[in-house]
């Protein structure tokens, strides 16, 4: 890539991460100036990350914050006067250990909280989980933020697992995907499938799925779901 | 019909399921691209059904997809360079076992989800739910995607049912209506129903509607409601 | 009064009926086209409704339905062609026999209406419960819609009673007050002492208010609240 | 200071707990009039309160009311012939004996009013929660509205409290901090602890976090969370 791409696809990924943020409102899977998301740099050793503590109305492209994989702020770069997300290790452990994800999300959405708090997985029991998740939504360690434990658990739990999303015990989840937009569609579904098992597990026993439907489900919705033009995931 | 009849009923349906999809995102039974409308073309062997995958902020009359009674989409019309909806084929089959319906809606809600989740049909205990649906709404069978086994999963609950609404087991509800207009208003008042007997029976029992004041209501409400110049239902 | 009056007192309560429509909204007290808000025109023997069976977004002054206290429309007054809401009697007769009630709403608020699915009253455990009602919300009797009976529960249940709210059985609250408005905060208060007394029992034990304590706040309340000039309820 | 400077500290602070009350709406803490922030003028003795009774539509800077430390409104200030928020003696009270206190803050919260009426305090089992409050949020007595017995509650169970947020018995939250807007993201983030809590525990057994890890999340949060121009809390 010449200079002129890498600031083009620095751009593009700051608008991108700046306005799914938006996205985190919409469904109510934030309050105050919670929850992050993060984009990889198409053709870069870069990512593009929310300012920390700064309120969702203010977020623009062009206070979004450009750091290394690493997690280190690009120095000189807009924003970069800025503290990154306290967060920012995590993300950037996930880039640096898994090649093939594009975007990182993680926020505190009530219901996926709830199981995080019990440190129960989330069992497959409705045909949309499994389409997105292909499975359970699964639990990752205890671990405490400032160092690379909170990045460590989330890839050892998702590296190899179909899901996109982790509950990080007493936490909340992290969602990955292979674009921004594709790690905020895995926080959204991740919380109405947190939502949708709690509510309907409170009333009585859960019918189980069997697991090669789960497996013909999945695969049918990795494949043949969306525009034939659309980036898989 | 004329052809221009023809053309301006596929015109004004359109019109109508691009617009009802916006009262899915208002009472919140849809998130990200989830759920989707379709109506009958009054008049004609076909029907008009959400493109697959695309945003609820991106859906007009123009985008939205035309198809036969076999879920073929119409070649060369408006928006066929898109795939239809994924459960394109269980709207098709619909419309072509129930001449009745004008209208098929499907969501994944949480709260009818939720019962889906345990196969267990909601009991009518609300005046409200008597008005509209004449008593409990029933669950349909576990069924996968890709072929008939949805719709005719749909059509076998249904059929003679008072029931607008069915919960297809460990999946979600699929409504149906004289119009698209009508379906999406079941859809409505089948989550509202959904949540709040759930909401009644988690805090003790409750007490049972006699049949034949459930029968009053249905009859009262199918005749008397609205206004005198409404399509009923 | 003359007649000028009378026109300028029905034009008054005409708009304010249409604007409170909007708060039932706001607060989420209804879906489509269901629950309903009246009042009643001072210093005649009329009261403004909604009409039946017609959209929240499409409701305007014009089309708000002007009844005498029998709950007879007003022939040839604006939107009289229409049919008034299909709980016109109860309201009519709630004007009859309670003169000093000036406004009635019905809603199918969710949390009401669970308390209602079990015939349960709501005990009053909270401050802001015994501040707007003085005690427990009670229970009226089952009533099916189309004579009488739901006018005639509400009026015994709640004649002579702290409480504005009743909620009848298997079908959901009525709400009074001096006029339109303050039987709408009245729906808004109800629902929220619903919801959260349903939310506080699901987790374990109440904690009563001792009766001299709820008649301490009930009488501070609906004495020394709002602003000196405010009409009291 | 000189009396230029304090008529510009009572009009920002006029500014900023007018604006503030918005946040209590977006976040669904108060319904109809319900709820309250103050601010305390900086270098003054004197705070800003929202009036009794008055619409959240209708809150401007001009009509907020300014009292002295005992709560009396300051005669002929703007907003003056109004009265004051019922719970102005309980506002007055903190600042008079908690002098660090820049904001108080009231709602009758649903979750956050669910905990109240079991007198029950919130364990800290999120991480959030630890972050934000340090530990549990703890209840405070019952006590009726119209003398020091609300204020002296809330002084004498937050005072050396790491908790910003004290659950008064029966009644509802009541949060402080260092300024307006701290107390209301107290109040806003206990709202989200109540329900997360309430959720996690309704499925089962919750995980506690050992006491030396909720210190460190609490140490960390307090000192390196935000942008470093932000003023602590």
């Amino acid at each position: 890539m010449t200079s002129a791409d890498v600031e083009a696809a620095i751009a593009a990924t700051r608008s991108d991460v700046a306005r799914l943020h938006g996205e985190l409102v919409r469904y109510g899977l934030v309050v105050w100036t919670g929850g992050n998301v993060s984009g990889r740099v198409p053709g870069a050793d870069l990512f593009v990350i929310k300012p920390s503590g700064v309120s969702y109305d203010d977020l623009t492209a062009e206070n979004m914050i450009l750091c290394d994989l690493d997690g280190t702020v690009v120095p000189g770069s807009p924003g970069s006067e800025r503290s990154p997300s306290s967060d920012t290790a995590a993300h950037a452990y996930v880039y640096r250990n898994m090649p093939e994800v594009g975007g990182v999300v993680h926020t505190h959405s009530t219901y996926a909280v709830a199981w995080a708090a019990r440190g129960e997985e989330i069992p497959c029991v409705i045909t949309g989980m499994a389409d997105e998740f292909g499975g359970p939504i699964p639990i990752g360690p205890f671990a405490v933020i400032g160092d690379d434990s909170i990045g460590q658990g989330i890839v050892q739990t998702l590296r190899g697992h179909r899901s996109r999303a982790v509950l990080m015990q007493n936490h909340g989840p992290f969602t990955i995907g292979a674009s921004a937009n594709d790690a905020v569609k895995a926080a959204v579904m991740c919380e109405d499938a947190a939502r949708s098992v709690h509510i309907a597990r409170e009333a009585g026993p859960l019918i189980p799925i069997p697991q090669e439907k789960i497996d013909a489900l999945y695969n049918r919705y990795q494949n043949v779901y969306g525009q034939s033009g659309d980036v898989r995931r």
